[in-house]
């Protein structure tokens, strides 16, 4: 009888939805970012939940209003990847007793700061007590049919992309964590990447409206892991030639002798979108939104990068509660 | 500075709804049972969040399978109230680290069982690390606008009603953790209807359908708090002149030397519905839902009941979290 840490979260999902009566004519499968129901006149509602726990999401420096608003900006963060328009979040939520009016009150406006920041409103919720911090969020739009960017329409030759560079969160998480230094202003510019994460709907809405996008996933669980993650749901692979590193972590990685495409590839809790594109559309997507081109789908189901002359592959790991060590 | 242990469940959620820039013309006000965002087509995409926490929710006894499965019947229950069917849930779970590969078994197989029941599916969800149990569910749901039963709508002169006898979860909870004894056909009794909770969601279409219900509120923390709920949004009084205990609950409270009506009123995690009924319909409401009468809407705001001659107010008092020993 195996453990939920061998089991690891990926794990668990899989004996949940095997356990699962699939509804009929689904029109998002399982496994996907989000879920929807077909409510007839050409429209899904799309709905979707995730949920910020205290002890794992919530690193040390992190406000209560941050972590509100993360909650909310995580869940807001699986829509845009699908091109959807959030209109409504629900907030369940856990508290511990021994928190105060005050961290009640910051929860409350961090909560509302995330879904202003994108348009929506918080309806309602659910609130109990708990040993440690949970809120989960429950995210609600509409989608027409057929617009929705899903993770399983990359071909061999359609261009990979991400809407920004990667690694400051793992690289601000080293800093608030493990204490390594930075200058005060490449501190500020990693240490917000994980107090204050943003989630790319203006350019999945808008890539959304192109046609030009195959495949779409957020990159929550980090930059490999969303690949993959394209990779089993599309059956193609990938050949990176141009690693998205921000040039902030760059620098950082240089001065700790740390691995910069490690940082890149493998940080998580980053919410870019990874898509890929028609390379037919390609102009036409890249004018409507900020997208870096970074390599190519193939048809050989293999992932894997050229960083200045050195080839390796990409592992399939990233975030994985249970699995990974804190 | 007030700590959550003296504002209570109902005053963290007040400071919270403080928080929140509400949305324009949201056809279902903050405080309700359920929340929802017009659709377009005279629909609404009704949504609702409810969380089960180990250390409150689930009592020594019940198997992760009742307890996934009580999650999902607790926010269709809150539907139910509504008269809105639910079609899809996602389940967001925290899942402590000494879980087996069993135990996870038991939440999947008890959340499909909790959907189906109803007809209902879950699309997906999210897992995470926690150190407690807990398995917030989202329901979605398709309702005519103008066919929703709220809290609001209750008249002086209207009948009161429930759809089910009450107490038997108190006296379960008794039974079940302090021991006390019971006949073993009894004592099963009192024990399903801590374990195996239903959501009244037959009766709750049927009598959305009559447009006979003025106000209405599902009994998740108790009958008198119910009341109260239905009392404030609705601006009216109740004197119940008819406690629906259960007869089994009867012979328990002699036996046990407790008081019935208390158990009646104060025990919570039932999930029958409490209804306001309007006279001229009350024929045809009583024909097609199990309903008991149970007493009167009035229009002074104050709530009592007569028990065999004796005559006491209903306090505002039911399951609270936070104010609640457990």
């Amino acid at each position: 009888m195996k453990s939920v840490e061998e089991l690891g979260e990926r794990g668990i999902v899989d004996i949940i939805l095997r356990s699962l009566e699939p509804m009929p004519n689904m029109p998002i499968p399982f496994g996907d970012d989000v879920s929807a129901v077909d409510v007839g006149h050409g429209k899904l509602a799309v709905i979707k939940t995730d949920m910020l726990v205290g002890r794992t999401d919530v690193p040390q420096g992190m406000s209560l209003w941050q972590a509100a608003r993360k909650a909310v900006v995580m869940s807001i963060s699986d829509l845009a990847a699908k091109g959807v328009k959030p209109i409504a979040l629900l907030a369940s939520m856990g508290v511990p007793r021994h928190f105060t009016q005050a961290s009640v009150e910051q929860i409350g406006r961090g909560l509302n700061a995330g879904a202003r920041e994108y348009d929506a409103h918080i309806l309602g919720g659910d609130t109990n007590e708990a040993s440690d911090l949970i809120i989960s969020c429950a995210a609600f739009g509409v989608a027409k049919k057929n617009r929705l960017m899903l993770r399983s329409g990359a071909k061999p030759g359609d261009i990979a992309a991400v809407t920004g560079v990667f690694g400051k969160t793992a690289a601000g998480l080293k800093v608030l964590l493990q204490n390594l230094s930075a200058s005060p202003k490449l501190r500020k510019t990693l240490v917000d990447a994980v107090l204050m994460p943003h989630a790319q709907l203006k350019d999945g809405l808008a890539l959304a409206q192109t046609g030009a996008v195959t495949g779409s996933i957020d990159s929550s669980d980090g930059l490999a892991w969303s690949l993959h993650e394209i990779s089993k749901a599309s059956k193609v692979g990938f050949l990176i030639d141009n690693l998205p590193v921000s040039s902030d972590v760059r620098k950082f990685a240089e001065v700790h002798g740390l691995d910069p495409a490690e940082l890149c590839l493998y940080g998580g809790e980053e919410y870019e979108l990874v898509v890929t594109v028609d390379p037919k559309l390609w102009t036409k997507a890249k004018r409507i939104a900020s997208l870096v081109r970074i390599g190519l789908v193939i048809e050989e189901r293999t992932l894997s990068f050229d960083e200045e002359g050195r080839r390796a592959p990409i592992e399939p790991k990233g975030w994985e509660h249970f699995k990974t060590g804190q």
